[in-house]
């Protein structure tokens, strides 16, 4: 029992809760003081199996919408990342780092621009209302930063396309990658983004009103029968193979974009004026020490990985490994590390000292696997 | 199964985690991503006896420090709260509210002056570090914000004053209550304030360096069997009874400190300048519709209180109980909630209807109780 989590208010429910415990969830975690669901199926290798191959419903609510509108909105977001925005279009999502002054990862949203002076920033686990809002005191800006009610239902998969064009309109085809569009749900009008949080392809529904959750997920899940849908969650395994990271685990202050291998997110030569510019260019000017990689190694089915486990080559620490999980698919444990730059190219040979003592042969090696 | 938490890198151990989890922890929450133990005996109340008799250890490393320093330290400090602080000393902790420009509750921290460039932020639940990075970039404060390696260690209850005085010096004795001073602990000199979040005494060691965490816990638990000291954790039972609010519970960016009953430590008519401060003057001129009180109510032991519940006057909804536990010691139920102007007399007839489907009589009470 020493991982149980104690339900709570502080802990907020989400519109979806009662149909993902109805589902069978299996566990839970918390993300934006908020339940993330972590599994369904007995492990997360048939989770992961299942995600590949057909079509699942994920309750991503935790991705918090971060609302800034009105005139000095597009300043207060460019402000806040090194990504050039000035040629956004309303109806295009653009992941977007936000740093600190010092180059540290505050957090790495989706930015939906719902027009030129509103914006939503899809969250991950960091209270970024907090920062935008004291840039906007402190900078003394004319906009607004809430959160609206809005939590974003993923249904991600191979088969999610034609489920939800099914359900939603032969439009949905038409929406392109990172792109959003609009359905009709129950008279009300919904922002649907062809994006989530896998590399199997899908969208996310963006429910404002969270009294339609039940109606939506239930709906969504009737249709989805003879796709064999099932409930889902983000699959840690696909993640790491697919080199999506996460905030906390692989991206905090003290790591920055560049090693993260955000490079191309960051315009560090547009006009553009963001907090930690120049700080950023230092960082470029002087190369990296250090860079994100995966790392393959053996021993059999890792545990699981809740503190960092060194990587060495020889007797020398030359990373951390913040995430790591068995494939199914490789038949070799992967993981996630900033890698020293000596030792970061395909092929090198490394250990890897996972915390139930073992020491484990591996090799680092480029991302997606 | 459904309430079980999964543990990840993201979610931070402590410098305890090893010792709670040996000493037979129940269960963790998560607050500002990190572990928080949540049960250690059978049930609450039998912590919640032992708490009022005994000493508990508990880990609340979870209360993460914002520390704030440089010439603009104190301005920062003083512009994020409503509470005067131009005349605190070095050695003075003092409870401070923070607010946004509305007058809404973003976190209600402990504030310790370390020096005078110098303040450390003990917070509840929220990113308060990113507020306050905000604002100081945002207004070009010359300050830096950041978390130092602080992992606030708890001894409360009636015996912990003995026990600590035995083992840290005599000197504790004449640290009054939200002061602190300094122990030694081999060979390193630690801060210790006598304060807490329970209602029955004790002091919190501030840690610095948590590679000592193991020892400290060892050191106190050794020292503690004759007091018949046990592992603990804040208690539901215990926090309510004494009318301790907590932030995503009772507070929220939707609540302010004058209906949250903070207004001791709002100095509206202060010449200093901080945020919210006219939004403040508003709310107070206008007189408060709602206000925290307490809510009695019977029905036997209540199930956990994970959503909001309905609290009725006759047929009017006229708050919502957002924390409530059975408290053996009144043999009744005991809950807080925001309550309508016109039914917060101590003795208003109420009914509380619990997600458990029942409808409970109870009525309106002062805090503490």
């Amino acid at each position: 029992m020493a991982d149980g989590l104690n339900m709570s208010n502080r802990i907020r429910r989400t519109p979806y809760t009662e149909q993902v415990i109805a589902a069978g969830v299996r566990g839970f975690s918390v993300v934006n003081h908020m339940l993330l669901p972590k599994a369904f199926q007995a492990t997360i290798q048939e989770d992961y199996w299942h995600l590949r191959e057909h079509v699942q419903l994920w309750d991503v609510s935790c991705q918090r919408q971060v609302q800034i509108q009105g005139p000095d909105a597009a300043r207060l977001v460019q402000w806040m990342t090194p990504r050039d925005i000035s040629r956004a279009a309303v109806g295009d999502c653009l992941y977007v780092p936000i740093i600190n002054d010092a180059g540290g990862m505050i957090n790495d949203p989706v930015l939906l621009k719902l027009a030129d002076d509103r914006f939503w920033l899809s969250i991950s686990d960091s209270d970024l209302l907090l920062y935008a809002k004291g840039l906007a005191i402190g900078g003394g800006l004319t906009v607004t930063v809430d959160e609206p009610d809005v939590a974003p239902l993923a249904v991600q998969g191979p088969k999610a396309e034609d489920l939800l064009a099914a359900l939603f309109g032969e439009h949905l085809h038409r929406i392109r990658f990172f792109k959003f569009g609009w359905i009709d749900f129950l008279g009300t009008r919904q922002l649907i983004a062809r994006s989530g949080y896998s590399r199997q392809g899908g969208f996310e529904i963006y429910l404002e009103g969270g009294h339609l959750g039940g109606a939506l997920w239930e709906t969504i899940f009737e249709a989805g029968r003879p796709h064999d849908i099932r409930p889902g969650c983000p699959n840690l395994i696909e993640r790491i193979e697919g080199g999506l990271l996460s905030y906390g685990y692989e991206m905090s202050r003290a790591t920055n974009p560049l090693e993260l291998g955000l490079g191309k997110f960051c315009s560090l030569n547009s006009p553009a004026d963001f907090i930690g510019k120049a700080a950023l260019r230092r960082i470029a000017q002087a190369g990296l020490a250090r860079q994100m990689r995966g790392v393959l190694f053996d021993g059999g089915p890792c545990p699981t990985c809740s503190q960092p486990w060194p990587v060495l080559a020889g007797d020398q620490p030359v990373g951390q490994i913040t995430s790591a999980a068995w494939s199914p698919r490789l038949e070799r444990n992967v993981g996630l590390s900033l890698i020293d730059r000596a030792f970061w190219q395909a092929g090198q040979a490394v250990t890897v000292a996972s915390q139930d003592g073992e020491s484990r042969p591996g090799e680092i090696t480029d991302l997606p696997l």
